[in-house]
């Protein structure tokens, strides 16, 4: 076998396992990238039965692939809310482990971000202090998804960023995809032990420090608020707690 | 009276007032501040017999201050040393809270800060860290004698910065007093519940993130340090915690 089809056969030998552990955003990722391996590998097959071989395990993989895009969305489905709170302009006490960090328990071993601006500094800083939270909260976290809008006036530095983050993370054995989206509007943050955290702002709800040198500078329990609201949902895959 | 002597004669009630309540720091500057002004009044006063009056009350206020002086002297006498800890290169888990916030206590009304080195962002950076912890910790605190040197490359910078956290801080009922000394060496933090955090480097233990986007850019327990030793004293004079 070619370097190619060795690779795309342990992407998916790694998805069956994730998917097995119930790790169902990492499965998710691994069939896509195996399979668009895979296929790159089959159409330079020259032998057809050989070829259609490989069509017909691609096949499978393919629909392993579509039943966990149904059971994504299954648990994306929103159930019920069991925190609300309308944060309301220059409101302090607001810091991100003051308003979800109890949400996020051992339980979550796969996260999954949806904030659509990342491309200014208090915004990487505001990624930062949301996966130190998560790094500090949960502690078998695997695995993280973030979709977030390409950087149109600096792709190569948001690039850099990224990943720095992800190299960083994954010395914690946190495994970080990026996935650009360039429709993406609305915010989220999934958590696999069954909550999701909507923001209308996202993790953008802090105004800077003013002057910059005062409390709240590092500390954002001092730090004001943009106004907005903050909904928990529990869905019906609610693990634990 | 002018102007300048109710100034004077203002400052000198509050001196009393804290010497009598215990805050002995902030009593000290009051009596020094208010003998100076008086002073400069008693200088230009004509009538000879006015300024022999005023001449004997200063002189009272000055023995108050040599006395307050001594008792300083003497709470900062070092007792016995109830935490220590070397910090190795690159160590972790090191944030201030960690270090000292069990020793930042609601009976720490006063506190004097000795830090040579207050030039640089991430200096000032550090200053508010350990401000905002005591904000939090202190519940009680009314005044801030911070000792450090004059930035001789850009005062009008450290003054407009420290400016500012002072006026942040009086918000918070909060006085802080700044007193630029040029020998100023050794790094000392003075609690008035007894307590003395002496750090070889005072508060600049932490090296700086990197890459700058990585786990331990805002939460410091993930920020590595410098070598460094870390030595809590307790005074005779230690009150409750």
């Amino acid at each position: 076998m070619s370097t190619v089809a060795l690779q795309a056969k342990a992407l998916l030998i790694r998805a069956v396992e994730c998917d097995q552990s119930g790790r169902i955003l990492e499965a998710q990722t691994l069939y896509q990238d195996g399979i668009s391996q895979l296929m790159d590998f089959v159409s330079d097959e020259p032998d057809e039965g050989k070829r259609k071989g490989f069509l017909v395990r691609i096949k499978e993989y393919m629909d392993r692939a579509n039943a966990i895009k149904a059971r994504i969305n299954g648990r994306l489905a929103l159930g019920e809310v069991v925190f609300h709170l309308s944060i309301e302009d220059n409101d302090t006490n607001c810091d991100y482990d003051q308003l979800f960090g109890k949400y996020m328990t051992d339980q979550t071993v796969e996260i999954l971000i949806e904030e659509p601006h990342l491309t200014k500094n208090f915004q990487y800083q505001n990624l930062i202090r949301f996966l130190e939270l998560a790094v500090t909260n949960c502690k078998d976290l695997k695995y993280l998804l973030l979709v977030t809008k390409k950087d149109v006036e600096d792709f190569d530095k948001q690039r850099t960023n990224m990943g720095q983050i992800k190299a960083d993370l994954e010395r914690r054995q946190i495994t970080l995809y990026i996935k650009y989206e360039d429709t993406l509007h609305d915010r989220k943050i999934y958590l696999s032990n069954g909550y999701i955290i909507k923001i209308g702002r996202g993790l953008d709800i802090y105004k800077a420090s003013n002057p910059m040198y005062s409390i709240g500078l590092t500390n954002y329990k001092y730090r004001k608020c943009k106004q907005t609201d903050v909904d928990i949902w529990r869905t019906s895959h609610t693990a634990g707690k």
